[in-house]
């Protein structure tokens, strides 16, 4: 039984913008916006999983001008001032050290502030609202939590969070010190990392109250901690735009793993299996979702094959295959990629290649 | 240097339809009326190459209501007198009967009679004019004349020509008597048929003169000469196609090679090498055509690849290619071809898929 005095708030980082899923994601459609599983943007599921713990005014997202009119567009539940611009990209510091501050604002009070991502896949949508619910426990008591995702794989593509001691059980969830937050690793790492079971993948999920956030801030980033409360002085002002134009420019560029969690004190990590994601590229769809008796993962259009296995095809046409194994095939309007499944990660090459060419329009 | 007394006409049988070429090839839209090479389509290339050795008016077209308009559209040259209609398919014996008729009664002679494809690939153009006129010479000497394609691998798909001895020398071109027409052999046959240097493809085309055909036809398919003839007494008039739909459909279906040629006296062929390809599948595209510095071919729209080769790709829009080898990939307005290049024979496969889930807009 999860007791709580503070409320619990939401913060969704929604900034980023992503080419690993190109031709589908843009630079007008990042991939929190796109339906790539079921009928829901990954943004609105981001949302969706945390109406159930949480009213919607408790719901903060950041990100661009661009952005937000779509994304709040896709979200009518959540109010319109719960959605913060940030004018440029300046790291995940900078968006989750005013995020608290706007949670704390919205409340009147302290809050606990879950930082989440807008655009990562979570299959046991219970079992991470329970986490959460725990981690915020954990968090009233002081704590800055993070969630240690279990390592499937020996991914040299996310970062790694190395246990310590273990702290306490909470709602059944095992805690322990987090020791130390360390970069993406080498391959031979990362093989370690998974052997050892002393690691989990750090999914960027971090929960805390904005007490700590605002400790944590003045103590490791006094400069950007200056910033942003001035920039949070203008909160729910018409002047608040222009407070952030002018401030948010200088703000140092930093993310909070660097910035802030490698530094910072009672750090603690609960490692859980949520069947978590960040959908990193086409390959992992074709992990996420479940193929049909083909062994192909089909999403929208219409596909006929002969001889093909292990094919994602993403299309509102009708896409006839043969001999192909292990393939990836995204049809949008004005694009069409196909590509082997190995070699998903070179997405990016392809719209360095657009850029080169100048061919903007496609990008 | 070649001398002539008949006047030399040409029958292109323009009625096939076929699945090969799926998506770009439907019903309504066969492998002649498509741009595949250059920006001329096949049937249109198939004018072009007979209009240097003869005027416009002596080129003969057969092929179906449905096509006639189309094809007549894409050759404005050509008198609209010379589109004959065959109200269905009753095999090319039929076809060329009544052409070579035809062209008789527009010469008001005897012709000699060019019975060609409209769907073919021809590289050597001059090569080609040379031989269908040293062909033109020898059918006027009494000899029916075929071409004999030197062949390039030892195909299954085609039927082949044995020759005997040599006949003579026309402007350079060996001639020799047609020993066998044989049909589309086994492996190991096509594998001998190459080694031993006495064989050619049968390339359906041949050259004779009207009254060659019409004896022959009358020696070997006497009821179809006398329902040629039939019909053939409405030509010019506004009865024929009345008569066409009525003589027409009793007609027996047969192909010009077992109906005739097998049974035929006087058969001579020329081998000969003129690039000749029946395109008969997406993959003898890559054959046909130059490909790129990256060893892929592009028709039209544009292509980025990133480590593929032996690619084909047919699309009006951007497609991108990552780690690809020998791979079809043709993108038409409402449908999909992705195919690896040895499969390209099993597009027909997909077709059938099509018509048993009754997706006839896709046919």
């Amino acid at each position: 039984m999860i007791v709580m005095t503070l409320p619990l708030y939401a913060l969704i980082m929604a900034g980023g913008s992503g080419t690993r899923l190109w031709p589908l994601s843009r630079q007008s459609r990042p991939k929190q916006a796109l339906k790539l599983i079921g009928d829901r943007t990954m943004f609105q599921r981001a949302v969706d999983r945390l109406l159930p713990i949480m009213p919607p005014e408790r719901v903060i997202v950041v990100t661009t001008a661009e952005m937000a009119d779509l994304l709040a567009g896709q979200t009518p539940l959540l109010p319109r001032r719960n959605f913060l611009i940030e004018p440029e990209g300046r790291g995940t510091a900078p968006v989750i050290g005013l995020g608290a501050l706007y949670a704390r604002q919205l409340a009147g009070e302290d809050v606990v502030v879950a930082c989440l991502t807008a655009d990562h896949y979570i299959r046991e949508v219970a079992r991470f609202q329970n986490v959460l619910l725990a981690a915020a426990e954990l968090a009233e008591r002081g704590h800055i939590v993070t969630l240690g995702i279990h390592p499937a794989y020996p991914s040299t593509g996310f970062g790694y969070i190395e246990r310590g001691e273990a702290l306490t059980v909470v709602d059944g969830f095992e805690v322990y010190h987090a020791l130390k937050f360390k970069e993406k690793p080498s391959e031979a790492m990362a093989a370690e990392f998974v052997a050892d079971g002393e690691h989990s993948w750090n999914s960027g999920m971090f929960i805390w109250t904005a007490t700590q956030v605002t400790r944590e801030f003045e103590r490791q980033l006094p400069g950007t901690a200056a910033k942003l409360n001035e920039a949070a002085r203008a909160f729910d002002s018409a002047t608040f735009a222009e407070a952030m134009a002018r401030v948010w420019p200088t703000v140092e560029k930093q993310t909070i793993d660097y910035g802030i969690m490698e530094g910072a004190e009672n750090v603690a990590v609960i490692p859980v299996d949520i069947g978590w994601s960040d959908v990193g590229s086409w390959a992992s769809l074709l992990d996420i979702l479940e193929p049909d008796e083909n062994g192909n993962v089909i999403i929208g259009g219409h596909h006929v094959g002969v001889d093909t296995t292990g094919a994602l095809v993403k299309s509102d046409r009708l896409v006839a295959t043969i001999g192909l194994n292990d393939v990836i095939i995204v049809d949008t309007e004005d694009a069409l990629l196909v590509c082997a499944k190995e070699r998903a990660q070179d997405v990016k090459r392809i719209v360095e290649k657009l850029q080169q060419q100048k061919e903007y329009r496609y990008l």
